[in-house]
Parts: C-alpha cells; sequence; structure tokens
C-alpha cells in the first residue's frame, strides 16, 4: 500500500508562514531584479529601456475546472498566457507577482504544486518570481499574475500600427487547445457518470498539451530580430482569431480579408472536431487560448518570413469601410463575429 | 417618489463593453506612461529610475463587508493601501492596474460606483489607472490592485536598513482604523437584529474615515526630502505596529525596545476603546490597517524631525539578541508578539 503524503492546513503555518515555505529557494536570475519577495515592495531597474505590465485574473470555475486540470499545469499555464501578453509587445518578460486567494479547502502541499507549475514557467520563460499576495477567500481559488517586461521604445509593436495592404499572418496552428478542452469535458463528464470508466485520451497528446500546457511564443522576439522584421502591429490569440482579428482592425482603424483556406489547423484538431461534429473552422475563429501570435506586416516584408514554416499568411489588411471578413473556400465574403470566449455574455 | 436610477446587468455590455465603460475618459496624468488602457500590456519609461512594483488581492467576506462598506469608499480604500507599499520604499507611485472579478449579483452601475472611488483615489495621489481584468466569479467580488512607482536607487529605503542604536519613529496615530472598525461592526449588528434602527456614529467622523477612507502617507516622501533624511528602514502599518516592528526586526537583524507611553493615540480611540472595554494600546500594537509609516533613522539624525508634531519616537533599536520587547508605563519588558490581523490563522 501507498504510504500517505503528509497534508498541512493553511492554518498551521499561517499568512507569513505560507509564503515563507513557497518562495524559498528562490533564485534571481535577471540583473534588472534589484529586491524581490520579502520587503514592501519589489524594486527592478531596465536602464534606458521601457517598462511593459500587464495582469490576469483567473477564477476557479470560470476559467479553470479542478475536476480535470492538474494544479502544477494551472500553475504553469497561468504564468505562461500572461507572458504572452508581454511577447505580443515585441517585448521580453522577467519578473513575475503572483497574488493567491484560497479556502480551506486546499492544503499547503496543494500549493506547492501549483507553485511548482509556476516555478517550472517561471524557469522555461527565464523570468524571477518577485512578489505578490496570498490570502484567504470564502470560497475556491483565485489567482492573479502581473509580468513586468522590458524592450527598447522602437521595438515596441502595438496593435494600432496596421495599415491598408499590410498582410496578416499568424505564427503555428489554431483551434487546437478549444478542441482539447472538448475532449477533457467530454471524458469528464463520462466520469461523473461512471468513475471506474478510465479516459480515453490516446492519440490526442497534441490538442491536450495545447490545452494544459499551453506555450508562450517567446522565440518569436528572437525570430523576428533575426530575419530584421518589425511588424506592423501584433496581439497574441487568447480569445480566438476571430476577436483578435477585430482588435486589431478597431485599434488600426482598418478592415481585413481572411482567407479561410490559409489558416492552419493541425491534423488532431482536425481529427477530434470530426469525432466530434464540431466544424474545425470554428474552433479556429473562436476556440481561443491558442496563445499565437497574431501580426500584421508590411507587404515588402514577405520575404523575410517565407522560408520560416512557423508563419503563415492569412490574409490582408484593407481600408476599414470594407470592414473585417471571412472569405470562404467558396469565394464569398462573410462578416467575421467576435464571438470569442466571452464569459460575461 | 424618487426615480430609481436604471440598473445594467453586466451580460448586457459583456467584458469589453464593460471595460470601455469603465475606463472611458482616462486623461493621462503621468509624463511616464507611454500606453495605458487598449493593449496586450502597458507602457511606461522611468529613464534611469528604479520600478517600484506591490500588488495586493482583496477578497469580500475576508477583507471588507459590502454590508457597510459603500462601494465608492473600497475602490478609494483598495488603491490608497496599495500606494502605501510604494510610499513605505520611499518612492513615488505612478500607476495603478485594477484587475476585478465579480459575480452577477453585481450591476455595471455599482462597479461604475467602485471606480468612481478607483478614480478619486487616482486624482488624489496623481496615479494612472493603465490597465488590468475584468471577468466573472461564481461568488462575490474579488479586487488586485497592482501598483508601479519610482525613485532614484539611493533614495529607496528598505525593511532590512536599521542598525542597533536607530531611532524606531511612527508616523501620525494608530489604532484609529481598528476602533473604527469595531464601531462598524457593532452597528452592523444591532441593524441585522432591528433594520429600523439608525447606526449611532456620531462623534466618531476620525476613527470612521480611518477605517473606511485611508489615506497613504504621499506627503512624507517629500517631508523626508525637504529636511534632507533618509531613514535606515522603513514598512507600512498594515498588519498593526507590534507586527511590522518584528518585520523591521527581522529583516534588519536588530533588536527593539517599544515604549508604550510613547505610542501616539487619537482620542477618538481612547474613548471608542473605553466605550467597547478594550485596551487602546491592543488597538495600536495590534489592531492594523492604520497605513501610517514606522521607520528608523540614525541617533545624529534625531534633530530633524523633533519640530515635526507628526513624527513620534517610539522606541529604539537594540541588539538582536535582546529580541523586541514593549517597555510598560510600569517600566516592565515584555516581549512582543506579531498578534496582527493574520486572516489565516
Amino acid at each position: 500500500m501507498q504510504k500517505e503524503k503528509k497534508q498541512t492546513t493553511i492554518s498551521e503555518l499561517g499568512e507569513f508562514g505560507l509564503i515563507d515555505r513557497l518562495t524559498q529557494g528562490i533564485i534571481i536570475k535577471n540583473k534588472s531584479t534589484f529586491q524581490g519577495v520579502g520587503d514592501d515592495a519589489a524594486v527592478m531597474n531596465y536602464a534606458e529601456n521601457c517598462v511593459v505590465f500587464s495582469t490576469d485574473l483567473l477564477t476557479e470555475g470560470i476559467h479553470f475546472n479542478l475536476m480535470y486540470v492538474p494544479l502544477k499545469h494551472l500553475g504553469y499555464k497561468a504564468v505562461a498566457v500572461n507572458l504572452s501578453d508581454i511577447y505580443s509587445m515585441n517585448a521580453r518578460p522577467r519578473q513575475i507577482a503572483v497574488s493567491l486567494a484560497v479556502s480551506s479547502k486546499f492544503t499547503v502541499e496543494a500549493l506547492e504544486e501549483l507553485y511548482s507549475g509556476i516555478y517550472l514557467a517561471c524557469n522555461t520563460y527565464g523570468v524571477d518570481l518577485i512578489g505578490g499576495d496570498t490570502t484567504s477567500s470564502l470560497t475556491g481559488m483565485t489567482i492573479n499574475i502581473s509580468v513586468l517586461g522590458e524592450a527598447p521604445r522602437e521595438k515596441l509593436v502595438y496593435r494600432s500600427g496596421a495599415k491598408p495592404g499590410d498582410l496578416l499572418c499568424v505564427t503555428g496552428d489554431l483551434g487546437g487547445a478549444y478542441m482539447g478542452l472538448q475532449l477533457l469535458e467530454r471524458e469528464n463528464e463520462v466520469f461523473k457518470v461512471n468513475n471506474k470508466i478510465q479516459p480515453q485520451l490516446e492519440g490526442y497528446d497534441y490538442i491536450l498539451a495545447r490545452q494544459l500546457k499551453p506555450e508562450a511564443r517567446a522565440d518569436m522576439v528572437e525570430a523576428f530580430e533575426k530575419i530584421n522584421l518589425k511588424p506592423t502591429a501584433m496581439i497574441d490569440i487568447s480569445d480566438g482569431l476571430s476577436s483578435e482579428i477585430m482588435h486589431l482592425c478597431k485599434k488600426s482603424n482598418v478592415g481585413c480579408q481572411l482567407n479561410e483556406e490559409s489558416i492552419p489547423i493541425d491534423n488532431q484538431t482536425r481529427k477530434m472536431a470530426d469525432e466530434l461534429n464540431i466544424n474545425p473552422l470554428v474552433a479556429a475563429l473562436h476556440g481561443g487560448e491558442d496563445y499565437e501570435l497574431l501580426f500584421t506586416i508590411a507587404p515588402e516584408d514577405q520575404n523575410k518570413i517565407k522560408n520560416d514554416p512557423d508563419f503563415t499568411v492569412i490574409g490582408k489588411m484593407t481600408d476599414p469601410r470594407q470592414g473585417a471578413n471571412l472569405i470562404t473556400s467558396g469565394g464569398s465574403e462573410i462578416p467575421l463575429q467576435a464571438q470569442g470566449w466571452n464569459h460575461m455574455k
């Protein structure tokens, strides 16, 4: 018989004891981190570079379901998706802060598991955990992650720089994270009816990883530098391609023609969509959580990306009066809609 | 009859509509704010200055009770207490980001009320709201506030710089916020029994303001500059004097003698304590939420503060082997205890 691991209640340690336990052994990696955990505030210095800042709040039952998301994965994903916002500015993340509110149903060991995912992401992406807040809640778990990063001012890419005629490009492939979620939810329903049935997940490792352990496109800041390309506008795909295109169009005051046939979709995504009778295009357009980068480039820069299979040109920007439209395989033009993952509607 | 104000559900606006509504009309005040709300991340530049960062998570039912805390006050207080962490580094706050998770019981108008308090604090302290996240929760309200500020490296004051022989000082007076809370809770209990009885709050405006609308000591960074004083260590009083002294002692590796007679306590605090049979010293030592600054100075700097009634010398730092002790009015020495507001115990 396996020996049960000791479980410690949070109240045994108290707030400061818990913080000490969760933050012991931090080794600072960035020279910009002057003061990390342990004072009223953290202190950084980026010399002349700009400070780039983003923050995200995740709540249990809305953003994650602990029935099928392991805590370590949750910690990793919470960090990765936040870093994605910094990369989408063409900047480099350096520090994160984690605020956590938890009810007494969580043990210290459970929080250590969550933090093991947070630290794994910190190591993967080379960022320092420099602070945060740990407190109690009446129900469930809430996580807020803040990220600080840096970039020279002239390297920054905003949502607002796209021009009519620019090419619309995307990294990687789309719709996988959404189909991974559908698979997990199907198996969770089966499990709820009969907890003796083991989940059927074989052959879907790629889309499961896209949902459970998404990676931010840290490689792109360097890839752009290497080919000497500065996108005219950029955003990361968190809510779905359609919704993100509409953000770019609105902020840049342009229209868009998105070519259905060009949208990159992985085979596992197609196979799962087929199994569940979902149109894979819907997963790509509205599924969200792919954390790929969507960006526009000046037409004369097209040569710079044509040899990299990781980049796909999926459309072009137009005059704003033409609106944002999908050009279907059949050649018809349909206005794009922001049916993205809107948890408030 | 008074006409009821129209109430809008959050789902009528959706996430992006809600963000637009809550952030319309922002006027950027700081030249360090390059990009505020509206992109994947905010962008700041402090030239050669250090970035100072802090974050705080507040949950309904733990940190605030909407039965007696008006939403506007809650918004103001959430910002002010966070700025306090930046001032306690001897730095100046410049930007804040607000993450909000709310259940569907809150209307758009209720959130506007919360934000009116947030904006009032932004104006009072001269900081810009530059971003955040707005999302739903299954129950209640969670607010995370992050603050970014700046300071020249040589001006920063940490918890760790106190030396034996340094004088321990505090701004303002202590225990008021705690006694204000006791008063509100008493009246709330009365109201729950009979909601026709109006709360008895007359004559306690000061301690109520200390609890409901605390101010961060923004004036101190300038005051220190004016008298050419750099504290050797500093912390703000959020958890209670006793707990904060122990933080300073631990981080600076010193001991402390705190003189009971010197601790500044306002008359309203004493009167309320008397009424409720609470020792006002307990309120000052363990009540918390006063958001005054606790700092140490080199003995030769004592002359610099002696003419300002806002500063009180309350003790001195000692060899660490002597520990942190309270010297009572009767002359006996009692070890300090961190019985502060520990919501996790």
